[in-house]
Parts: C-alpha cells; sequence; structure tokens
C-alpha cells in the first residue's frame, strides 16, 4: 500500500469565476483512522454545482476554507476499519473530498452495495437522482397532463427530472444552454420541448412551449430564469428549490425575482428548498423506483466522466460553464476486486 | 327609498402614490336586480391594503380601470330579491364595491348571520381574521416555543396573526411602523417583542428579538423586511405570503430578495401564496374557532372605523401609509331593523 495521499486543495478562495488555479495538487500523509473511525480509499468523486456553493459560506455543511482539501461527495471502498459495522472491501459513501485516502467516523459513512457499473451509485442511484426523485415528486408533486419545467435540464439532475416527469405523465420542457443540448433533450431523452435560454427570449419561449402555462417548475439555476418562469406559472403551482447555479460562480449575485412574493400571493404559489437528506425515511423507496425505470428502460442514465482525480479542477470548472451532459464524475481509483 | 345611488370611483389609475384626488364621488343611476340577481344596500365597506394591488393588474380578481366603481368587499343588507335563496334584510358579503346600492347575481353573496357588533364580520370573523387563520395555521402551523414573526403587526390581518401566535403557544415578535405602535403590540395584545422598521436596524433588532432565529413569518409586505428576515429564518422554517404592501402603492417596485432561492435551498424553507377562498372547505371551523377565542378574551378585536363613503378614499390612502391600527372599516349605513 502507498504511503502518500494525493491531494487536492482549495489554494484559495474564489471572490468572482472558479478557475482552476484556485486548486493546487498536494501530496498529504496517509491518513490512520483513530477510535470508531474507518480508512477509505476514494473510488469516485461525485462533482456538482453544489461544491462551488460550499466555497460561498456556510450552508448546509461548513464553508470550505482556503487551503483545505476540497470537499465533495465520494464512493470509496473500506482499507481498514475500527468499527464492527464496516469491513475492508466495503463500499461507502461519504463526503470524503478530493483525495486519494480518508479516515472519517463510521456514522459518516453510508454503506452501498456493490452495483454493475459502480458510477450509477453516483448518479442515477446516488445523491443526484434521488435529489430529482425527492424534490420533483415531494414538492413539485407533477400530475398527468401538467406541464413540468426543468432548468439546467442537460445537467446531472435536471435530467432525471425531466425523464420522471415524462414517467408520471406530464408535459416536459427543458430549459437547458445550447442547441445541442436542446436538441439532445428532446430527440434522446423524450422532453417534449426544450428552450435554448443563450438564444431565445425566455419570457417569448416559455410562452410558445408552455401553452397550457406551467405547473411545475424544478429549479437549479435561480437568477433570471427563475424570474422568467414565475410569470407564466398556472394558479396553485409548485416549484422545488433545488439550487441556484446562476448565482454561485460570481461575485455579483443577481437580486431576487421580482416576482417574490407578490406572484407567490396572487397565484397562491409554493416555493420550497429542499435536498435529499430531509427525505432520508424515504431512500429505499425512492432507489427501488429509480432501479426499477432504469431496468425497464424509461430512464437513461447519463453520464460524464473523466478520469484522474488530477482533471477534478478542470471538471468542476466546465461543470459551472455548463459544458458536462449528465452526471459529471472523477474516476480516482479502480476497486481492488 | 332613495332613487339615487353615491358612488366612488376609480377616476384615474394611479402610477405611483395613491391620493385622493385618484377617486372621484359619483351619483349612480339606482340599480335594479335582474333575474335571479339581488338588490342590496351597503352598511359597511372593508379596506384592505389588496385594494390597491387590483389597481395594478389583474390579481385573483379582474384589474380596477379606470372610470369604474372602486371594488371592494362590503357588507350589506338585501333589499329586493329575485332569488329563492336570499329575503329582504338578510345580511350579505359581496364585492359590492364603493357604491350605496348594488345588484348581483345570487351566487356571488354569501350570506351571514348576525352579529352584536356588526363590524366583526369584516374583521375578526370576516375575511381578514379568517386570513389571518389560514395563513398561519395552515401555512406557518407555528409549534409551541417557536418564533413567529408577522409584519404590518398593528394591522387588520397582523394583530390577528400575533394573537393566534400567542394562543398557540409560539413566542411571537411584531414588526410595525412607529414606537408608538410597537409599543401598543406588547402592552395591549401580548406580543413578546415589537421591531420598530423606520428606527430600527432590521438585521440587528432580529438578532436581539429572535435570539432563537425565526421558525414562522407571516409576510404582509414583501420587500425589503422579507428580505431581512430570510437571512434570519430557522431550518425548514415556513414563510406565509399573504401579501406585498410595500410594493403596491409605489411606482417602482423593489426587486425581489436575494435570498430567493439561495437561502430556500439551503435552509429548505417553504414559501407559500394563499388567499381565504383557498380554504374554503373549512371556514366553519375557522369561524367558530376564532368566536371562541374572541369570547374566551383571548383575542382582542382592534376595529378602525370611519363614517360616512366619503371618507372611503381617505381611508384607503391612509391604510397604505399604515395610519389604521387593526380592520379599517368604512361604516355606509345602519342596519333597516
Amino acid at each position: 500500500m502507498t504511503t502518500s495521499n494525493k491531494q487536492i486543495l482549495l489554494a484559495e478562495k474564489p471572490t468572482d469565476k472558479l478557475s482552476v488555479d484556485h486548486f493546487k495538487l498536494s501530496e498529504g500523509p496517509m491518513p490512520a483512522a483513530g477510535d470508531g473511525e474507518v480508512l477509505c480509499r476514494t473510488l469516485i468523486i461525485s462533482q456538482d454545482a453544489a461544491n462551488r456553493a460550499w466555497m460561498q459560506g456556510k450552508t448546509y455543511r461548513d464553508e470550505i476554507g482556503a487551503g483545505q482539501v476540497m470537499a465533495g461527495g465520494v464512493l470509496a471502498e473500506v482499507v481498514q476499519s475500527n468499527d464492527a459495522k464496516f469491513s475492508p472491501g466495503d463500499l461507502v459513501e461519504a463526503d470524503g473530498g478530493w483525495q486519494e485516502y480518508f479516515a472519517k467516523p463510521a456514522k459518516e459513512l453510508q454503506k452501498r452495495s456493490p452495483h454493475d457499473p459502480l458510477t450509477n451509485l453516483l448518479s442515477v442511484l446516488g445523491v443526484t437522482g434521488k435529489t430529482a426523485y425527492f424534490g420533483l415528486l415531494k414538492i413539485g408533486d407533477p400530475q398527468p397532463g401538467e406541464t413540468v419545467v426543468v432548468s439546467a435540464a442537460a445537467g446531472a439532475v435536471g435530467n432525471v427530472v425531466g425523464q420522471i416527469a415524462k414517467i408520471k405523465g406530464a408535459r416536459t420542457v427543458g430549459i437547458a444552454g445550447g442547441a445541442e443540448k436542446c436538441n439532445w433533450l428532446t430527440s434522446e431523452l423524450g422532453f417534449d420541448a426544450a428552450i435554448d435560454y443563450r438564444e431565445e427570449n425566455l419570457f417569448q419561449a416559455l410562452k410558445e412551449k408552455c401553452p397550457d402555462g406551467i405547473d411545475v417548475y424544478f429549479d437549479n439555476v435561480g437568477g433570471d430564469i427563475l424570474g422568467a418562469v414565475l410569470f407564466r406559472m398556472n394558479m396553485h403551482g409548485r416549484i422545488a428549490c433545488c439550487g441556484a447555479v446562476s448565482q454561485y460562480d460570481t461575485g455579483n449575485p443577481a437580486p431576487g425575482p421580482r416576482g417574490v412574493p407578490g406572484l407567490l400571493v396572487t397565484k397562491r404559489l409554493k416555493m420550497q428548498g429542499f435536498i435529499v437528506m430531509d427525505y432520508y425515511k424515504e431512500l429505499e423507496k425512492a432507489e427501488a423506483d429509480l432501479t426499477q425505470w432504469v431496468n425497464e428502460g424509461k430512464l437513461k442514465v447519463v453520464e460524464d466522466v473523466l478520469d484522474g482525480i488530477e482533471s477534478a479542477p478542470e471538471g468542476l470548472v466546465g461543470l459551472l460553464a455548463g459544458k458536462n451532459r449528465g452526471k459529471r464524475m472523477i474516476r480516482v481509483a479502480e476497486p481492488s476486486s
């Protein structure tokens, strides 16, 4: 076993757009598992827009400080365990960060069952897929024939939201950046329509492509797109607030949407933020449904995997610029068995 | 019976602050009840901040156009009925507008039981009290020991919200304009604390007066106050969006709160707009609860009644400037019996 631990640090906190220069490759010491702790070897790093938000301040987790190992969800393999619940070779999910090895208290690890391919455990069967599942079904609650709009629709969460909305019988419209992505959403993923927010006038496009208004909006981006969608929402519409990626990677966040709270009152809208762990009691049901839809061919799994821990900074910067399609991950190592 | 019908018209639509000059007193013809219609005599006009919002465009009702009789909820007495469900002398509630007489289809009238004093039918037992009741209990759902904040707390809805929150065992903080109102909220109505938004730094005051954060915010005002409260909300907090009075009486509405949607996600907040009629199935329960609390002395009824239909323009302009305390109404006529 190697005794060094390749890590990527957040060398400097971004004040505006994140670049690869904010990160630094480092060789840390091999961590050791203390009492009740588990030593893990990182297999795959999950990359998420929320990683950027974590640099801005305390959210549902602590802020990432300059000089710290960059945080991030990972799939890992247990190397050595000082807790009876874990054994070497076990697969676990954790906020392991961008490093080859980490040691964590057992209670911060979640055991995962093997799956082929492993990447699915971080995409459709991971936080990503479950975020789409719970946000859409628990907050959006789309009914057959209703119109569902999702932003960042070609992204990791967005593409799953759109596909689940179709499974539930809703008319589904995706908002994405670029004609190529939009074309892919309708031709490959079964979206009923797509809007290229970079080229189209949003107000006009939403009117044309949502002729019956919008009943459910799954918001990944906030900002101007949220502002425009609010005006097209139907009475008693529901907005699942999943993220605000348009506001993460900038030093100059936009003001809030003008329709808040006025349009919420006149249209009696509900806007609700959530994260997956709010629904932890139903994680198994979500995983079972998602697995079934994948097996039935109703839900296509879209993954965007880069190789090598060194590619993590470029991977996240690209993600924030919308360069990914589906779930972006960094493959750090192969499982030992 | 008189043959003339005194009316107040919205002579001109305001583009900025509403003034009494936007209204015109007029003598209209005595209306007649057509087939299935009911002729009514206005007793009391309800004045509400929403009246101003109706001038801005279509909301949950049609926009009020220039030259039309000013719209408004009223308590009235049936004079003549062409519908079997109503008889002369019946008390009814309707969007009768600012006029002495009106004729409406029977289905647009809601029968009310006599009550002493009659004004209570438009205050605590009217849309006002029920708005406070449903918004606070159905959306806010305050638990004993939680902190509830309400804006426009000395207003018609706000004072009832604060009192119900106390009945439910919550710590209650009101936001109002002026030291006198704030003092009244704590000394007379039982609020635990009050914040004078005109004099105090909101961020600082919310921190001091809500040391455990805010679990429920009943928002009557929108704008900067909503923006400040968002930063002090606790995880899984609930915001009942009742109105945005800070945005109604201006030609230059503020941008939306910066915390939307970012803080909604990180704190998993719910914001929901509503109007009383969303809960029409539970109106009787609401009325029974409100009546009981009044009878038990737990809920003080605060009314602010002006006399004569001619005082309606000044009444509404003053309401929008925060000159009322509790429910503002215009007494137009005494009941005939």
